[in-house]
């Protein structure tokens, strides 16, 4: 990325108050760990946990967005302490307004990150959208920021700390470890 | 690939009204996961799924030929409406004969992605033969296209978008998203 | 690294006589694999074992700080014979000082291998911290020695073979393997 | 890898009739999926299997001598006509002696593929030694021929296909999939 387009995007970031993630393909690698009776397995990753909840910690709520419908995925949210969780969405732009509107928030002051053209209508609507360097060519062509690193190796952990920083709170979100 | 290779596998790609897939390499990684009693669990990949539902949406019927034999096949191929599935076939050219006969299809409007030498025989008999970048050297050798990212990372959707473009669908399928 | 880095971190690995491995991201690559009820699966590295047992033979003591906890990781540091196993633990650097207390050891002569800000109040207290490529930048820039394979992929045998070589053990530990 | 050293290695293999692999790093990735009752799962290739396949088809008998023990590998071995299997083995120059002398074969028509030092006692008494590039840096200086893909992503079948190779069979085991 230039570093304009990083200067825009941090510019976008600064002022998201609520933060929400697509799950197979972002919060994990995008496999889909399937024994007989379907998916088994999802694979999250442990940087990405800590910086959505330094994210909530510094006042910008968390959500989850995402197509499939799995107890998984709700039991990884209630680990996280993320409050808003859709599931077994087929129109992403539906279910978003359905939480900003209960948020009493408006789209420019959210954010998500996705990774296939479902989240397309959402991410061209939000405030800042990122995604993955694993996501559609459609997608990344389209987001504001995308991440180093794949979905489920840390890319939602880049984000947040981006977010963190964009908004003047990283240095203090580090500070406890350097004491 | 050349441009000239790229261009000779759209054309042949613009004729293809079945798209058979192998499944181990293809539509995964190519491990397999055992437990004690043998194979657990298969990785798929989300981005995968939607390129078939696109690809079946478009009017490309799609079709499943492996060798070996699992519940889990059955499971994911039910997940995506895919109505053609052939496993534990150790004569994928008699399987895939008996496949286009019964579909009054010629050999011509299919295609098969595969990654090892026992899809060769139906691989050298379609019309579009795919594979993928972590495939036995013989058969990448012999595809008319290799797709960018590997088996169960997405190789398979690439594939599903290269059709949609050949058949001039693609922008067709990604408009209800850039709404 | 540079030369100058290797040789000052290859004397500060001299002096070890305790060193701590964090688990998520150090022992396994950070994956966190869930199913409905939770963690099911974490992903050790075959070499990470044989250099674990090679620095306890050479005496070396080994611990893990892990702010998660798991019965995984109860049964992979009983397969190893790692006596001390902290996990659950959220002030990681309360629980390495009980540790060290209860060893009679000080500080210059232990080491932590960490991947997150979290490992960053012991990481910047003993006298050999390492890390890995897959490791948070801060943590990263703040070690003194990062191994050159992921964690998970055999970057704790990186670091007990880099342990072994500054103590001057390393070619006692491979003859019997030449013999 | 040098023309020279890979003319030699060619001429080492053309001898083999009996080739053994190491499982953890050579038929897998190194990757120890533990539960909390111990290790679940192994992810072996599906290249590979066909290459063992091939082997033993064109005269090349196949083992596997291992230090660790589980189901898992017996399970594999089963399903691939494997009969030579050595688990829960310290001493694999001592099991890989006692295979040979009951099949009246001596050290310089054997093969052996691994990635750790516990390997090297093999290694240096075989007419063929073969490793993976995620192999530990002693194990690869004293390997013969060093697969070009990693353990469990087809690096077994890499050695076969040498192997065919080097004993004038690889073509007359491709043929079949080219007519």
């Amino acid at each position: 990325m230039s570093n304009n387009a990083l200067s825009a995007a941090m510019e976008r970031a600064s002022k998201i108050k609520l933060m929400i993630f697509d799950v197979d393909g972002v919060l994990t690698d995008g496999g889909l760990r399937y024994g007989a009776e379907g998916e088994l397995i999802k694979t999250f990753n442990v940087l990405d946990g800590h910086g959505i909840k330094l994210l909530q910690e510094y006042g910008v709520q968390v959500g989850i967005i995402t197509a499939r419908n799995s107890a998984i995925v709700a039991r990884r949210a209630a680990d996280l302490g993320i409050q808003h969780l859709k599931q077994g969405v087929h129109d992403k732009r539906l279910a978003f307004e359905q939480v900003i509107e209960s948020l009493h928030l408006t789209s420019e002051v959210c954010g998500f990150m996705g990774d296939d053209v479902i989240d397309l209508p959402v991410m061209t609507r939000v405030g800042f959208a990122a995604s993955v360097p694993n996501g559609h060519p459609e997608v990344q062509t389209r987001a504001h920021y995308i991440a180093q690193v794949r979905g489920g190796h840390g890319a939602v952990r880049e984000v947040c700390d981006f977010i963190l920083r964009a908004q003047n709170n990283y240095e203090a979100a580090l500070a406890p470890y350097l004491r």
